[in-house]
């Protein structure tokens, strides 16, 4: 293990965390809040851990192992959510540093799980700065280092380990590059989204503040879903709903497709079964919840209304942002039943959403239909393509082991929430709500209109520790808890 | 698709079952019950379509393919359980025929899932054939077969789809020996069990009379679960519990064990691992379940009272047998977390039990420690081995593709009975208990001492479907949803 490299490049890590939190700085300034130098001072722990680590770069030239690279990873997500949730402890905003640390994780995670009772009483600049944290971690801090911060070095395993799905899809060779097309696509979008609140304002669809744009913006494109108001969207007009709902869905997307979409190369667009898999299950999820609610009656008074709240709920379910206009957790069970289910098949690979991902599902479903076949005709040869390509045995091979792994971390989990005795539904859909980085769960007690505070502090660990399992992708977290990984080589 | 040398074969296996209601006839003799004409009408049937099919024999060599073989097994067991089914509904002691039909499949498939709210007042002889379904479900009707009839052609394919397990363990090269080993070490455990617990009444350790000895026997013999009492084996002496905690822990242990034990091959079962990892998980489970009940306090006064009752269910859920000596349905969720984490597990791989198998957990755990190994040194060579011995990477394919199918159809079948709206608990494990061959969930309408009754006619359906794919280990059956698998070839 490269020590030297990996604690130098947490350092460069701090700086930019320390950085950001400039921007929560601003608002406090508009707003006047004294919240102020609780942000100075986390900007300077940042600094005074951060500086110094620099200093310790490599002498050797820099070689990144697959190993460093994962490691690098996961340990800075571990760092900037320590150090991310200082504003919230300093302020006393939030009184335990625990119950910071686990807002924090569930921000950049971009699961949106809180531990808040009563959002509206916390000061905009840490309202602000929270929601922040969805936007940063949904494309991914070290893709964003890796755009601006010329590095050498084998960042391809930086790059690997933050973005979500089965195999990374560079858009051109240049590593660079592609973290600075991401990230330009992944701005504009979100500026779009602002934009598309503020024109209901201008011609008087719906009123929204531009403070409480900001916020959902950045939720909805980090996929995130913290919200600022005590009753999540449910008080917004049907416009910021809608809006909402095509952006959840927008940003759940593969950024590829909007690579394609720029330049031009609509065939590979039309070609990409992810997308319309990703899209049949959206419309396949709101016909039979739609259906299911208006036969069992007493939910909503038309089918319009019941069309409206659906999507929006699928939307944000399935894109694991977990934003809410109604209390779908009063559902009945079957509608639940194909909530669960849409929280672990998540969104699309390459976008900022949770979940297993859709090209996963896709590649396991092929992969065992091949597999019954080979049974039947034990000689004949399987070739196994998503979109005309050939998947590598490798990547099936990773996929299967994710699966599997998944479900040893997810029942793992859930064993242990379980002695806080909250009963299956809330226990299982609380870890199932972290893993996939979504935020709510299907019960009352944890639903949109819920929240986490009540777990005991070993729970809220674990959940913490499910949600970097989630946002990461179980392998590079898996490595920290390897023994043979800390032995010298 | 060789339809006449299927149909011919169909033929032998109803007059199989139809000289197995011998049986219970002669029990309906000895208690004098009238239902004795609702067997023999059943008998009649079995006659009646059985001889003139076993005249389509076909005309040319009988050469079974795999595809042929899988649907002839599948379709045995759905043609036993029809006819199965009759002396229950001729007789109205259950009076819907596809209530019977639940029950029955429930017997074959060693479930134990009952709709009967009333044991106590179903005659002898139908509680008689209710319990022998589990004993011939256990081991195997084409298995049975196998032994006594003297088959040609690939028979393999016939013991591959009944013997649960990821590969079959022919014990001996020639199929004939191999069945007829397996049948004579399972008759041999069987009475065994009827010796210890009539050892009870000579002694006064505990009474219980010869006819619920056999009921009980066939129950746990073929890890089934139907008992004769309402209260499950509640009121049954201590010694006839531990008896049947025993009983069953044996039979969920891979029959290769007690050949090589006759073999006198010590060295082989000492270097068994699926043996090993079966009984550390068992003491494990026993031991935290424990801890738990006398931690939370209030379900028992002893710690050896609770281990008595907590060995007692974690061997009846491990095993997936499903007799109850205590309402687990009321313990707490970390200790209900952990009995259904022992219902997915199931048993070893050859035994009578249910589950995925622990061989195959074991497999599916190597994998994914490999695959992480790959993933860090992708240029090094891994060989996977259990036992000492290398595992084809055919093995590893179908134990992958069959977690995948395994997560596919559960889920499924949760959404069709959670329109039942009977809460989670219910619904998740009404569909693991059946899909995995156990009986009761662990909620109170379906637990120990719950029934199966209230569920809709979809759900009973859909249960029994998962009843069968558990029991055939789901590929057999899958081929029979499969359009191309009926099309002549």
């Amino acid at each position: 293990m490269n020590y030297r490299m990996i604690l130098s490049l947490l350092g460069y890590v701090l700086l930019l965390i320390g950085g950001f939190m400039l921007l929560p700085c601003i608002v406090a300034l508009i707003y006047g809040e004294q919240e102020l130098y609780s942000l100075l001072a986390a900007i300077g722990v940042c600094a005074l851990i951060g500086l110094p680590l620099i200093l310790l770069k490599p002498k050797t030239r820099r070689t990144m192992h697959a190993r460093d690279g994962f490691v690098m990873v996961s340990l800075s997500w571990i760092v900037i959510s320590l150090v991310g949730a200082l504003p919230f402890w300093f302020s006393r905003a939030i009184p335990s540093y625990l119950d910071a640390l686990f807002e924090t994780i569930s921000g950049f995670t971009t699961t949106g799980a809180s531990i808040l009772t009563d959002v509206e009483a916390m000061p905009h600049c840490l309202l602000f700065w929270r929601s922040f944290t969805h936007w940063l971690g949904g494309m991914g801090v070290l893709v964003f280092m890796l755009a601006v911060v010329p590095m050498s070095g084998e960042s391809i395993y930086l790059l690997r380990a933050e973005s979500p799905g089965p195999s990374v899809s560079k858009m051109v060779p240049k590593m660079r590059t592609s973290a600075m097309i991401l990230y330009a696509i992944y701005i504009a979008m979100t500026l779009l989204q602002i934009l598309a609140y503020q024109l209901g304002n201008w011609f008087g669809w719906g009123e929204i503040s531009l403070f409480d744009s900001l916020c959902l913006s950045f939720g909805s494109a980090g996929t995130g879903g913290f919200s600022v108001r005590a009753d999540g969207l449910a008080s917004y007009s049907s416009y910021v709903q809608s809006v909402t709902t095509v952006a959840m869905i927008m940003f759940g997307v593969n950024f590829s497709i909007y690579f394609f979409l720029i330049c031009r190369k609509f065939r590979l667009i039309w070609k990409n079964s992810e997308l319309k898999c990703y899209l049949g299950i959206i419309l396949a999820a709101v016909a039979l919840i739609t259906l299911n609610l208006m036969l069992t009656g007493g939910y909503f008074r038309t089918v319009g209304e019941a069309v409206h709240h659906v999507s929006f709920s699928v939307g944000s379910v399935i894109t694991t942002t977990g934003f809410g206009t109604v209390d779908f957790s009063l559902w009945p069970e079957f509608s639940k039943v194909i909530l669960v289910a849409l929280m672990v098949i998540g969104a699309c690979a390459g976008s900022t959403g949770g979940g297993i991902k859709v090209s996963r599902l896709l590649i396991l479903f092929k992969y065992a239909r091949a597999e019954i076949r080979h049974m039947l005709h034990p000689h004949a040869v399987e070739v196994m393509t998503v979109d005309g390509k050939r998947v590598s045995a490798d990547v099936i091979r990773g996929t299967s082991a994710f699966l599997i792994v998944y479900l040893f971390i997810a029942l793992f989990s859930i064993a242990l929430v379980a002695m806080d005795n909250f009963g299956a539904e809330t226990t299982v859909t609380s870890v199932l709500a972290t893993l996939n980085n979504i935020g709510p769960g299907v019960s009352i007690e944890i639903g949109p209109m819920g929240s986490y505070a009540r777990f005991s502090a070993l729970s809220k660990v674990v959940l913490s520790l499910d949600m970097l399992f989630g946002r990461l992708e179980i392998f590079p977290m898996l490595l920290l808890f390897r023994p043979s990984t800390w032995r010298k080589h």
